[in-house]
């Protein structure tokens, strides 16, 4: 209750526009709202004819659309040095993954350039691509290392990481994925691990280089027993867990993980019922990564059903890499969500809202409108918040707010 | 060659990127290029170095990246009320096909919606649309008719197509797919194609509206016989010749409408050798809609290997329409044309700019960067051409000039 004569002070108030706050995972619509911020956080929220007498020196009418929380990116590797275009080119001409693999191609070919790359031509190239997901409307973005796979270049991926948002209007969350693949100068997975236990992660927690760490558990990886060992490390340091997990089939990777409270597992298309149990008891989120899935034409969709039917809170992120998901798009990777998966477009914007701030740990301040929450949202030029999963393509933001501050 | 003390005379000269000129359908390079303009045609194009003695008020670095000739959309329906956002929310909570269309839903809305639509919401709408493909880099779009049915609806659609190049730096194609589905009105699929054919089309043609027809060759729309009377008309007023065809089933249109010189057939999944040689003979051009095959989650693909053998020119196009593909990119297409159709990237850029420009029968004009064509180009901010098959998403154009005019 505000006390008569005593205005509500606000830094700043938007209104014109609808809300789908997303509290709870659902729209949960206020028609005609308006917003009032404060500190960069969220002092008001509801309709604009109930707001109470106020006080700005900042008015914004948004003239119609509906307002979102900001969207929020869980899961990327947007710092990498070249691309993989000229690969891309190839293996459309004909030429084989062998071939390409002979030729120095495929993740080889990320480290190579991201350890050859100065840090300053990470940061501009990064930037670019950040640039792309901010313009579709995110507002947090996780960023993982994983191209360097030495201590050095893994600690640079997370500097450059770091650098990102000291000129760009977004919230950048950092994880280690030292555990993505094995570098060229060892030839034995279990002394890379023991090297990561013993060297790199304790190097980048005591810097405070990253908010989590992550691996990749496949055949074509690192084996659940070395994962764990490297997760009973990270959590030894006081490290979040996240795990890339029963991507191309079913390894435990994804229960494991759950025994140590990670935050997600993400991709998870192979995991079974038991999997989605213990994620629903550790309090798991299922990131979904419709971008690879699309762009490695794989068939094996994750068990939505199940993950539904145990309240599994599900995200979708852009896995934006140069290999299996050149994203620079979230909004279409909500489109690919409800066309490839099924999922309802209410469910794509709460897995890029609300449950991607689950999925990174910080949905105590974001993912959700709501008083006391960052004040991060983007108005849209679409008459329904579905139109946001509808649309294959397009830029349908109008405004982007961060912090409380147009970025856009 | 140029006289000695004869300056090369330009309106305006382009310089500082690659060129991937796209004559015969390949990249044919050149790099550090320099195209200059005169009463809207390319004057010039070369090696920069390579230019001659010249005179021109406006010069322009484009700073790198490389520069295509302005994509060309050859198959949408931009023009329509309303929009299915609803519709596809509903299909992914579960509501079946046919209680969606018992409540009016399907084409049957978006027919209703734009006969209902005033012309100037119409041109508001379909504009809106329009300036996402402009700035995704098109430069010529084809915009169909076909959510009308009745004479004036009909011609109230083409008349918004006409007017959407009035005030935008984008030319139009327009055609008339008055056969599109059943009007309301009628019972009889024949007794409608009479009226098409009697008071429809050569209204039309009168009136100028339009520089192609099409028809919707299908069990749920018309069939063979019925469209081949359509044509025969249509053939007749001089109006060129497109179907919609053998996208669900093989009925034997695509071969008939090359019978009739079509410009294009197109969706074309379930066409057979025969086909494929029958649209060699007669010059027709093979319109793939990634866009569509995805969003209905087709599984037949269009026979691409038979179209490369037979040496059928292949466009890609978004097909954007309300209901099977709410397209609002077409780099977006190309990505899908190269991941759902195996095309290579030189291929899906062929397929939007000098075989989509012979789609639309602009070819003499359009489609390639030469000396007096049409001076519509696109520079990109990547390293390679390949890069605009390659990311998903994002806004990769730098400048857009349409006509020697820059228009970004
Ligand atoms: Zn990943
Ligand atoms: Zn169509």
């Amino acid at each position: 209750m505000t006390r008569l004569n005593s205005p509500l002070i606000l830094d700043s108030l938007w209104y014109g526009a609808h809300v789908a706050t997303m509290i709870n995972g659902h729209y949960n619509v206020i028609k005609d709202a308006a917003i009032g911020v404060l500190g960069g956080r969220i002092a008001w929220l509801g309709k604009a004819c109930d707001l109470p007498v106020y006080q700005t020196t900042s008015e914004h009418d948004l003239g119609g659309g509906w307002i979102t929380p900001g969207l929020i990116d869980s899961h990327t590797h947007l710092v990498f040095g070249g691309n993989r275009a000229g690969e891309f080119e190839q293996r459309l001409n004909g030429i084989s993954y062998q071939e390409i693999a002979k030729q120095g191609g495929g993740i080889a070919s990320s480290v190579r350039s991201t350890r050859e790359a100065s840090e300053a031509d990470l940061v501009a190239s990064a930037r670019r691509r950040l640039i792309h997901l901010m313009n579709d409307g995110v507002t947090t973005v996780e960023i993982k290392s994983g191209y360097g796979l030495s201590l050095e270049s893994e600690l640079k991926m997370l500097r450059v990481a770091t650098a990102l948002s000291n000129d760009l209007a977004v919230t950048i969350k950092r994880t280690c994925l030292a555990a993505h693949a094995m570098p060229p100068e060892f030839d034995d997975k279990d002394a890379y691990i023991d090297f990561l236990c013993d060297t790199v992660l304790p190097k980048v927690a005591m810097l405070g280089m990253a908010d989590a760490v992550d691996a990749f558990c496949e055949g074509i990886a690192f084996s659940t027993a070395q994962v764990q060992r490297y997760f009973e490390k990270a959590q030894a340091l006081g490290l979040d867990i996240k795990i890339h997990a029963e991507q191309l089939s079913s390894l435990g990777g994804t229960r494991m993980a759950a025994s140590y409270k990670a935050l997600s597992a993400d991709h998870i298309e192979f995991i079974e019922e038991a999997d989605v149990i213990a994620m629903k008891e550790s309090g798991t989120v299922a990131v979904l990564l419709p971008g690879a899935f699309y762009t490695l034409k794989e068939t094996q969709r994750p068990p939505i059903d199940l993950l539904r039917l145990h309240q599994v809170p599900m995200a979708i992120a852009t896995d934006s890499n140069p290999g299996t998901s050149p994203a620079l798009s979230l909004r279409l990777m909500m489109n690919m969500g409800c066309t490839l998966f099924g999922l309802t477009p209410e469910e794509t914007l709460a897995g890029t809202t609300i449950y991607a701030a689950k999925a990174l740990g910080i949905s105590e301040s974001h993912g959700t409108l709501e008083v006391g929450k960052v004040a991060d949202f983007v108005c849209w030029d679409v008459e329904s918040p579905g139109e946001l999963s509808y649309w294959l393509g397009g830029q349908l933001m109008k405004q982007r707010v961060q912090h409380g501050e147009i970025s856009k």
